[in-house]
């Protein structure tokens, strides 16, 4: 497929307006690891009606720096008329347990009034699917008609197929995988030790207005590195230098150093340090061998240029879900956009989205 | 070919031994981009011997961490009976103009007797080379048989054949290229940022002894992400536990992590942070467009595996080669270490390279 040259551009995440967000309270929570939270709230934002009988309902689930509002980060999938219809479905965003738009994370406030910070216990990918799960039977939903996610958000989606068969009609995953290999968990580690080696960490424990926000805006220089590809990076800046944008920019400086530099510290103004480690961890921590027991049916899809989540994880995780006995299909798409490309395609993954949703019904 | 399991192995690089460097006085230096330099020392080692006219000497340029030390970072390569053959040619390693392991860069005293610091200019691969030059005048080297270099180092390999040409006969670069690619300026900016960030930097004006180490650790783990390929950092540590190897560890800590924290705290023990802000500088402005005017006779290699200087950037160089009209030849070597190949693979390599410097002797 022809790339788009305004998909290389930046999916801009736009931040989700407060007054659009609902809380659940989604009450006290044992945790998989051994943990407790005394109380956890849970964010989150619906678009589109319930059919008669709430058989329409789709969770989305977000990747790591995601927040509730998937209508605004998956604009390109998720509206009126789109591949996930917000016309035909009931669609649900919440922030994942351990974020920080809204769901209960390390940056809460305990029932001390105190900020968790470095109390804040281990959770895992089971325990953000476990605080969803509470949240759809609290909305009076019995079935899903589906889950999606990509990244982070896909191994939550697939985590919800196996925890409780039969919950979830269907998944569809995208650029994601069963478990993390050791690069993709060494590119979470580079960005938690940028974290974690600011002095103004502090454990963990650093007040609300003195975050680690030069450690925490390399830690998403980090990721930006292995959320683009070769290609993706060449169009966007090439050698292109500052002066270009800047007269009066340092005449060495390069326009990929500006960009970098940006989205790192815009990420550090808007994103808690606590929440990255936290939740990276979650996803590193995740590994599946097995899909068996599943009675959802999937779509996977990958990105051939994505070298976070490469293409052969996706393929692993359709063989498994045939080796379940489950209806299962794997797109491989050939889009030069990098990891990125599972926000920034709205056609190809849309089109074959909007098929699965529909098939049956 | 089939994959060498020791090769996925760090290749330690062995701290040179002081006593065995030897030290040039360059004098004063005017600088490409302007800046001035009043007094240049150079560290360098030699192995071997001259033959009766001095027609058989061959200088090796290290990558960006590298020292004059060649036999022992390419101790797979250079060496008695080795593909760079000590029993027949006079071998000459440097430390690099900006570096930090007895060549003047950063860390050196000026002539006030303090550190350079923030006041070490920007240096080019061209001022690297300039000062190399006037060491192999020094030594009475009217012509280099050869001058070799990976990464950084293939850049300055590259410089030496259009500077003066006709005073090198051949150049084998390896995994290198004309100029850095919006990733690998991306990658060099991340890294960049750690140190910068770090509030030990202080402007680049911090005292010997209080480094800004933590974002010079950090700045090591994000080049380490790049030296490796998906399946050399999946055979090297998959996800294994670090209780494999330590009981008391952490039980969620894998492997990789603390591979890539031990890479980074020994690299800030043996670095200096200005050193890899200047050099990292100076490779990212590198840039030839042409190889037009060269004399010389080229021996490009690279790896199937490396992201970090993709095939295709050999691919070019040796094609500009052509196009100026040189002897050139191309190896695309399939071998699963990534950027890092270039260090590890004696082999391949030095069958290539042995050839390569015996043809017509």
């Amino acid at each position: 497929m022809e790339p788009d040259p305004a998909l290389f551009e930046e999916n801009e995440r736009t931040a989700p307006k407060e007054d659009q967000r609902m809380y659940f309270d989604a009450g006290a929570l044992d945790l998989e690891r051994g943990g407790h939270l005394p109380s956890v709230t849970v964010a989150y934002e619906t678009w589109g009606e319930f059919d008669p009988v709430r058989s329409n309902a789709i969770v989305i689930c977000h990747a790591l720096s995601g927040d509730s509002h998937a209508i605004g980060w998956w604009d390109r999938l998720i509206g009126p008329g789109k591949a996930i219809d917000t016309d035909r479905y009931f669609v649900i965003g919440t922030n994942a347990l351990g974020g920080c738009q809204g769901t209960t994370g390390p940056a809460s406030l305990a029932p001390d009034g105190r900020r968790y910070g470095s109390r804040f216990p281990f959770i895992t990918v089971g325990d953000m699917v476990e605080v969803q799960m509470r949240l759809i039977a609290n909305l009076g939903i019995e079935r899903l008609l589906a889950v999606a996610g990509g990244s982070m958000g896909g191994m939550m989606a697939l985590e919800w197929t196996l925890r409780l068969p039969g919950l979830v009609e269907k998944a569809w995953i995208t650029a994601s995988g069963r478990a993390h290999n050791a690069m993709q968990i060494g590119y979470n580690e580079a960005a938690r030790q940028a974290v974690l080696r600011d002095p103004k960490w502090r454990s963990g424990d650093y007040p609300e207005d003195e975050p680690p926000a030069e450690g925490l805006a390399v830690a998403r220089m980090i990721g930006h590195l292995s959320y683009l590809s070769e290609s993706s990076f060449e169009r966007k800046f090439g050698r292109r230098r500052q002066t270009e944008i800047r007269a009066d920019a340092d005449p060495e400086q390069f326009q990929v150093e500006g960009y970098l530099a940006h989205q790192g510290d815009k990420f550090a103004h808007r994103f808690d340090a606590g929440s990255l480690i936290v939740l990276s961890r979650a996803i590193d921590a995740y590994e599946r061998q097995s899909l068996a027991g599943s009675l959802s049916e999937y779509l996977f899809t990958s990105f051939t240029s994505d070298t976070l989540y490469p293409s052969h994880q996706s393929e692993t995780l359709h063989a498994l879900a045939l080796a379940a006995g489950c209806r299962s299909e794997w797109h491989d798409i050939d889009l030069p956009y990098g990891h990125d490309a599972f926000l920034l395609d709205g056609d190809v993954q849309g089109e074959r989205v909007r098929a699965f949703l529909a098939a049956g019904r």
